[in-house]
C-alpha cells in the first residue's frame, strides 16, 4: 500500500460498454466486462445489466479477473455495463527500473515468462536481443521494445477481428492494438523479462473502442506500457488481465449461432462520482 | 449452474449501508462491504463511496470475499455503499437432504468442521445428539438445531456489540442474531455437518440492520438457516462468508482512536433495477 | 472420493528420472520432477537429491503442480529423483460419456477449453467437425480423435527437442508423443472438450523415456487418452498437469549456459514399496 | 530466494513418526503428516506408508498444507512416515526487526492478526500491552512475549491431550508446547502482531515427541519463536502451518470408534541423505 499513499489518484473516469447480439440459438458465453477495485485503481460505481435477463454466475480465474457465465437465450441479448473509476491521471514511469532475475520472481509471477497461444516467445530471442542492444537491462529495455513495435508496426484500428499471433503479426506488419501488444510482450518473454495483456479503457482513444496494452515487470513491480500510443496520455480503466488474448476475451462464446451486431464504448472525464 | 436454471430469479432488492466514523489519529481498516455477484445472487448496480476518498486497495481473502483497505484520516469519515441485486424470494428448504459422509465432502468445505473462535464445536458434541435424537441425519437435524438454538434462545436485537462464543451464549441464554448463529453452527459441526456463518441483508428485518444466519452442507450443497426468524420471509443478501465472526467482519479496525458515530440501513424491494 | 473406493489399486510403480546437466554461468532453473499424491496416484517413497546440493525453493503453481526453483553452480550438476507409486493398472475407459455442455462445466476446467502456445484450438474447428462426425457426443469423440491421431501421424520418438505447435504438428505429419498429444488436445477443444497436457512415466515404455499424453473432460470427469499407444497397457505416474508443453516442462531454463548431458529414464514393476 | 543463498544449508535431519491406531468401525481421517519442501527446508527423500493400505487423495489445504484423506478399515491400521530433509542449524533471529503497520502487510498475512479457536487474541490486549511495555515495536515485542510466557508458563509435556484456549492455558498457568505457543500467538496478535502456529520436529526435544511452536510477523518476514525451549538449539522440521490447533492436527478423526494405541516419534541427525 506505500506506493497507493503516495499516488496522485485525482481522476475519476466514466465508463459505458454495451453489446448487443442476436442469438438463433441459446449459448453459453462466459464474459469479463467487470472493472475489479484493486491497487490501481477503484470502483465507486458501477452497474451491469442483462436484457433480458437470464440467469448468470460469476467466478473468479486463475489470474483474478471477475468472469461472468450465462446462457443466452434465442434473440435480440443486450448487455449493458457502465462504471465510475477512480484511476491514476498517467501511469508510472520506471527508467532505469531493474531487470529482475529469474530467481528472484515471485511465484506468481512465473507463468508471465512462458509462451502462449498467441506470443510465441520461445521464436523471438534473435530479434530481441537485436531491439535491445545496448540497453540497461530491465525498464529501458520493455520501452526499447515498446517503441520498436510503436515505429515498425503500424497500428490499424479495425484491421483484424480474429486475434492472430505475434509471429503472424510480424509477418502482416500491422495490426490491431491486441497484436501490437502481443508482439511486444513476446519480445518481453523472450529475454525472460515477464510481461502480461491488459484489456481495459483508454480516456481519449480515437476511434473509441476497448483498448489493449500490456504490462511488464521490472523493478519489483508492473509498469505499464502502450505500443500504440505516442504518449502517455489519458486515463485506463484495467478490466482483465492475462498472458494474452487466449486468457482475456470481453466475451467468449461457445457454439456458432451469435451475432454481435453492435458494440459502444465509451470513457467520460468526471469531476466526481455521481452523488 | 443447472439449479441457476430451475431457480426463481424474480426479485430485486435495493441495499444500502452507510457507517459514520469520528477519527482520532488515522487508522488502518479492513471492510466487507461488498456483496459479490455468484450463484445466487447477481449484482446488477453498485456504488460504494468514501468521504474524504482516500487510497483504497481491494483483495480477495481465503473464503472469496471482496475485502477493502484502508488508511483512514482524522476527523469525520464516511463510507456508503448500496447495491441492486437479483436474488430468490426465499432460500430452499432441503427437508430430507442426507448426510453427507466425511470422507465424500469436497476438500473446500472440510474447514468449515473444524472448530473456530467463535464456535467451540470440540465443546458441543453431547448437547447436539441430545437436540438431533431421531432426526433423519442430514438437513432435518440441522433444522431441528435451528429450531432448538429460536425457541432456548431468544434473539435481543441489540443486546451485546462484541461478539461472544457459543459456550458464552449458552450460558448468557440470550444472544443477537450473529450469537444464535454462533451457537447453532457449533452444533452442527459437532455432528460433522459443516457449517459457516453469513452476514448480509435481510428484506423486512425489525429493526433494521445487517444481519447474521448461517449456512449448513447437507446432501451436496449449501442450505440457508436462520435461528432467529420463525419463518422463511424475505429475500436476503450475502455480502460475506466465513467459519464466523472472526472472519467475517463488516469492519475491522486496528488501533484504539476510532469511533463508529452511526450506522444506517437499508433494504427495500425493487421492481426493477434503475435504469 | 466414492470412485478412490471402487478403484483398482493393486500396483505399485517404481520410477528413476536422472538428469545431468554441463553449466558454463549459473542458470536458473523450473523443474517440475515431483509427482504429487491425489486422486488417482499414491506416492508412498520418494527421493529427489541434487549433486551438488543448492538451496532450493518449492512452490505450487496454478495448476496444482509442485515446482522447484534452484540456480545452478557452474560444472556439473545432477538431479536424481525416485518414487514408489501405487497406481491403477490400466486407465478407466469410458464409452459413452456424455459431452458436458459449456453451463455445466466447473469454473476451474474451463482454461482447458481455450486456445494455448501449442494448442491453436482455434484454427482446427473444420478438421475436428469431420473427425467426429457420426460419434456420440463426448468419450466417444474423444476417442476418435486420439484414434484418428494415432493412425495418420505416426509416433517417432526422438524425432524432435523442441516443442511444436499442433498446426506445425499437422504440416509435419509425425511427431514424439507430446506433438501428438497437442495436435489432439487441439482438436479436442475446438469443439468445447477440455483437454490437458500430463507429463508422467509409462511402464514399459520402449524406448524408456518421459512421455506424455493427455485427459479430456467428458462425463463429469477427467478420462486418459493416448494417442501414442494402440492398446491401455501399462500403468502411469502423472508428474504434472497444464494446458500444454508451454505450461508443463520438466525442466525450464532462463539462460544459454546450460546442456543437457545425459538424462536417464525407468519405470518397473514392483512387488511391494520396500520397507 | 535472496535470503536463501545467504542462509546455511548444513544441516540434515532423518524424522519418523509412527502411528498405530486400533479401530471399532471404519473411520475417515484428515492427516497432516508430510512435510513440503518450501523456503526453509528441503525434503530429499521421504516415505509415507499405511499397513494395510488403503485409498488416499491428498489436497493442499488453505494454508498450503499438503493433507491426507482416508477411510481406515476395523482393526489395527499402522501410519508409518519417515523424511530426510535439509534445514537451517538454527533459526534466525531478527532483533531490532520492525513493526509492520497494518496497512503494509500482505494480503495473505492478515488473517493471521485475526482471533482464532484457542488464540482469544480479542481478549488479551491489556495483559500483552504490559507485557510489552517499553520494547522496541516489532520482534524484541515479540521475544518478550516468548520469554515472558516461558518463565510464567511451566511447559509441561503431557499434562493435556484435548487442546485447550490461550484464556485457559492462562488460568491453568501451565502447559504443552502446543498451549504456550497458542498463548504467545493470542498475545501477539492482541497487540496487531501476526502469529501462525507450526508443528513439526525438533532435534534433541525430551521426550521426544512431536512439537509445536510458533512464528510472527515482523520486519517484512516470518521469525521463529519457541515459548517452551530455553535456547535456540536444534534442527526443525516444520509439517504444518495455521491460525492455531484447528488448523494443524496430525490427525483428524471423524467417529468415535478409533484409538490411538500408539506413536513414535524419532529425529536423527544425518551426515547426508541416504544414497
Amino acid at each position: 500500500m506505500q506506493k497507493l499513499a503516495e499516488r496522485n489518484w485525482g481522476m475519476w473516469l466514466g465508463t459505458n460498454c454495451q453489446l448487443d447480439f442476436e442469438l438463433e440459438v441459446p449459448t453459453p458465453l462466459v464474459l469479463m466486462l467487470r472493472p475489479r477495485s484493486g491497487a490501481f485503481q477503484w470502483v465507486a460505481r458501477e452497474s451491469y445489466t442483462l436484457a433480458p435477463h437470464v440467469p448468470v454466475e460469476e467466478y473468479t480465474d486463475i489470474f483474478g479477473n471477475l468472469c461472468q457465465r450465462l446462457v443466452t437465450r434465442v434473440g435480440n441479448f443486450t448487455i449493458a455495463t457502465s462504471a465510475e473509476v477512480m484511476t491514476p491521471e498517467c501511469f508510472d514511469f520506471g527508467w532505469g527500473a531493474p531487470f529482475v532475475n529469474v530467481q528472484f520472481l515471485p511465484d506468481s509471477v512465473l507463468t508471465f515468462l512462458l509462451p502462449s497461444r498467441y506470443c510465441e516467445s520461445d521464436r523471438f530471442g534473435d530479434l530481441a536481443q537485436e531491439i535491445v542492444g545496448g540497453c540497461l537491462p530491465g525498464y529501458n529495455q520493455v520501452a526499447a521494445i515498446a517503441s520498436w513495435v510503436r515505429s515498425r508496426v503500424p497500428y490499424v484500428p479495425g484491421s483484424s477481428f480474429m486475434p492472430i499471433s505475434a509471429l503472424e503479426v510480424k509477418d502482416q506488419g500491422q495490426g490491431v492494438c491486441r497484436d501490437l501488444a502481443h508482439l511486444a510482450i513476446a519480445l518481453c518473454r523472450s529475454i525472460s523479462i515477464p510481461a502480461r495483456l491488459v484489456v481495459g479503457y483508454l480516456q481519449g482513444l480515437t476511434p473509441m473502442d476497448l483498448h489493449a496494452w500490456f504490462e511488464a515487470y521490472v523493478g519489483g513491480r508492473w509498469y505499464t506500457f502502450d505500443p500504440t500510443q505516442e504518449e502517455n496520455f489519458g486515463g485506463r480503466v484495467a478490466i482483465a488481465y492475462g498472458r494474452d488474448a487466449a486468457d482475456v476475451s470481453i466475451f467468449h462464446q461457445f457454439g456458432p449461432g451469435i451475432r454481435l451486431s453492435n458494440m459502444q464504448v465509451s470513457v467520460a472525464l468526471l469531476q466526481k462520482p455521481s452523488a
